[in-house]
């Protein structure tokens, strides 16, 4: 039977409304990483959590310049060379918080409404970022932390991490670990606990069409050339056939089939269709035929429309033939799948099918691999263990639709797995206007993370 | 032989630099009628009309209010009742600026480089407008004006003139006249001089598509619900065939065909399929199967995607999947389509094709008939006469692939056909960035109305 730290348990519930406070500290630094006029937003973001790691007592804590947002590190190797290092892994950028308008409150003002802490990033993922830092804080103060610690908490994973990789590679010795813990993925719900332990992979492109060389009157004009908006919904048209399957050439090639036994065990997870459209309000579902939703979203890949833009898109009426039209567009992929051969499949797609009467540029924006998690690791098997103790039932294991490139990373260049935790819920409107934490469950995840890292050495 | 009024062309002459300056002061005010704040500078754009109407000695003045922009209102009734009045019809009103970033100039200051005034509304149609207006000043003061007339200048012609009809209606006797005068329409060269006899007409609408009723995660939703933006796409996409036509139900029914005759005269324009790439500047040309460029442009209905909208259009990449999608689409019609009757056959397409998975909704944003003139009239038989003293040659005939919805409403309302002329190039970059006008031309075309309405009461 394991032996949690209760004493470091019972510290992080006399400090809830002191972590509550911090976190809203955090909230408020509007650190949009793909902004470039947010530069110092980011670095200021990233000094907060170097100096909540020297406050809570963390040693060498050191903020790394890359060449776009700088890195967070900070270690405790007091455990010594004979226990376990476990890399916690964060980030502390947050998405853009457009549309505006549709914010309750504003979105770098935390506000508490209810249950929840409304906010860009409250729960993807500063709640999370500062969950694991507060575990830590609180093993660190009852002297009950039995590994050695190090976090890397960086500043890109909303942009797709573009220098991760590199820094990784340049510090492997400082970076060098027994596993990675990944708190960046969520649970089903407030009751549910939740193992997640496949992640899909990422490629992000931007689509630029260009017809006439300057906006043309529509009338003067319209019937002479191809409109380059028109010919954008025909390409966007043609990436599904009427199975809902993407028809960029090989997409499915080196997708890893599902297994009999996988299937059964997605099929006991509570994410059905009515789960689905309470979740998104949508009128009716969509998807790949021949698989189910929780199928569709955590092992097949899909092709998503981002953004559009073309022509006249203000108040009113402009008769207007536009001479560009752009679409954002990436792919979730799922193992085997590779962002560089889907490039190259998108790439084919559009020589075979655009027409003569544009040019068209794909710019590559983002990608990252997709990754599946062994769950016989005895770091899994000690998180089972602790969100079992906190919540009081077993955790459902599941494979998550998003994506986090730097597991697939820190397995190649660390050689290490990463094992995923996090306690965001599917209400949490993640990347959404009123995006929000829920304070109870955030509260809990510290408790179980605690729980989690004072039994890392035992042998589980 | 005509007589023409000589020593009024001299005074144009004499005067030309003031004109030239008269016209950027217009030009400097911002009138985009689409733009709900700009509403003051639309009054001070019809004051500035009204104040140069006093100043060349017109009478009864009066700007009219409306529900949506003023009109200006000024007659010169001399002539007495005997002789024929020509209504000279305009608009104060603009095409929004947009996108600035492509002004080589800023739109509302108005600059000469080389032979060109540019500034939003240099040639559409604030330099047609006082054209017009000194061809009376000089005919005025030069004691040779045959005709009455009178001007009336509206403020919402790139608005699709929602309110000039009732306006019509309402001041019938006001505006009674043996034809209408039309001066925005343009040239196909700075030498060709051209009569403009047909027009096509406009249907703009909205498509408004909300699928989930948040943005959402594209990671943890991608595969479960059906992107409003691919919906958008796939739903433009089908409104063509691979013929080119347009496929909503009953598009073409109504479509007055082109006779053997008027396909032989269209055939004499120098508007080939160079001309067309070479004012577009398009790597190809596209459109209707079966027809020339400039039949497709001037006889032959299109449907034109004007602007396209959907989720996250910044820089860099943000991974939502949108919750709405929103398209404006409009049609260019040819007599007998009716714009009512396009409407109902967007929402059959609309009803047939839109899938269950999004809600949608059509807003119809504005409308007007399409229109033919009679080639025999007196007056188009004066503008022939005036054109080819100007220019040393005759003029062509051309079918106008632009709409001017107020020709169809006096034809309706008022019982009289419009002739329409003006002095646009095709290069002028109507509703595009870096408008102008030729500056040549504009003192020719003023030249050409003095000769034209010298010549009004003669048996042409």
């Amino acid at each position: 039977m394991s032996m949690f730290c209760e004493t470091a348990v019972q510290y992080c519930r006399d400090n809830q409304e002191r972590f509550l406070d911090e976190l809203k500290d955090l909230v408020r630094i509007p650190s949009v990483s793909t902004d470039p006029a947010a530069k110092p937003e980011m670095y200021r973001a990233a000094e907060w959590v170097a100096d909540m790691m020297k406050k809570m007592g963390m040693a060498n804590t050191t903020i790394y310049p890359t060449s776009g947002h700088p890195v967070v590190y900070a270690e405790n190797l007091k455990a010594g060379p004979g226990k376990p290092t476990v890399l916690i892994y964060g980030h502390y950028d947050v998405q853009p918080a457009e549309p505006l308008e549709l914010w309750q409150s504003p979105p770098f003002e935390p506000t508490v409404r209810g249950d929840n802490l409304y906010g860009r990033g409250a729960s993807d993922m500063k709640g999370q970022v500062l969950s694991a830092m507060k575990a830590v804080e609180a093993l660190q103060n009852k002297d009950c932390l039995p590994v050695n610690i190090k976090f890397i908490i960086e500043g890109e994973e909303e942009i797709g991490s573009p220098n991760l990789a590199a820094f990784i590679e340049e510090h492997k010795a400082l970076l060098a670990c027994s596993y990675a813990v990944n708190p960046d993925t969520g649970m089903i719900g407030a009751e549910i606990p939740t193992i997640t332990y496949g992640l899909r992979g990422l490629a992000y492109f931007e689509i630029r069409l260009t017809g006439p060389d300057h906006d043309l009157h529509s009338g003067l004009f319209g019937g002479v050339v191809h409109n380059p908006a028109q010919v954008l919904s025909e390409l966007i048209a043609g990436m599904h056939d009427s199975e809902g399957r993407v028809t960029l050439p090989g997409f499915y090639d080196s997708v890893r089939p599902l297994t009999q036994d996988e299937r059964q065990e997605l099929a006991r997870l509570p994410m059905d269709e009515a789960f689905y459209l309470h979740q998104t309000g949508a009128p009716d579902l969509h998807g790949e035929k021949g698989f189910t939703p929780a199928e569709r979203v955590g092992t097949r890949p899909t092709l998503e429309v981002n953004g559009l833009l073309s022509g006249f898109t203000g108040e009113g009426s402009k008769t207007v033939l536009p001479s560009r039209a752009m679409a954002k567009i990436s792919m979730r992929l799922v193992p085997d799948q590779d962002p560089q051969d889907v490039h190259q499949q998108l790439l084919s797609y559009m020589e075979k099918n655009a027409p003569s009467t544009i040019h068209w540029e794909v710019i590559p924006m983002a990608g990252g691999q997709a990754s599946i998690t062994d769950r016989n690791l005895p770091a899994v098997v000690a998180l089972e263990k602790a969100l079992e103790a906190t919540w009081g039932k077993r955790p459902v294991y599941k494979r998550e639709g998003g994506s986090v490139p730097v597991v697939a990373q820190m397995h190649k260049i660390l050689g290490v797995d990463s094992v995923l935790t996090g306690f965001g819920l599917p209400d949490d409107n993640l990347h959404a206007p009123n995006e929000k934490m829920h304070i109870p469950t955030f509260y809990k995840g510290i408790e179980a993370l605690v729980r989690f890292i004072s039994i890392l050495d035992e042998e589980n």
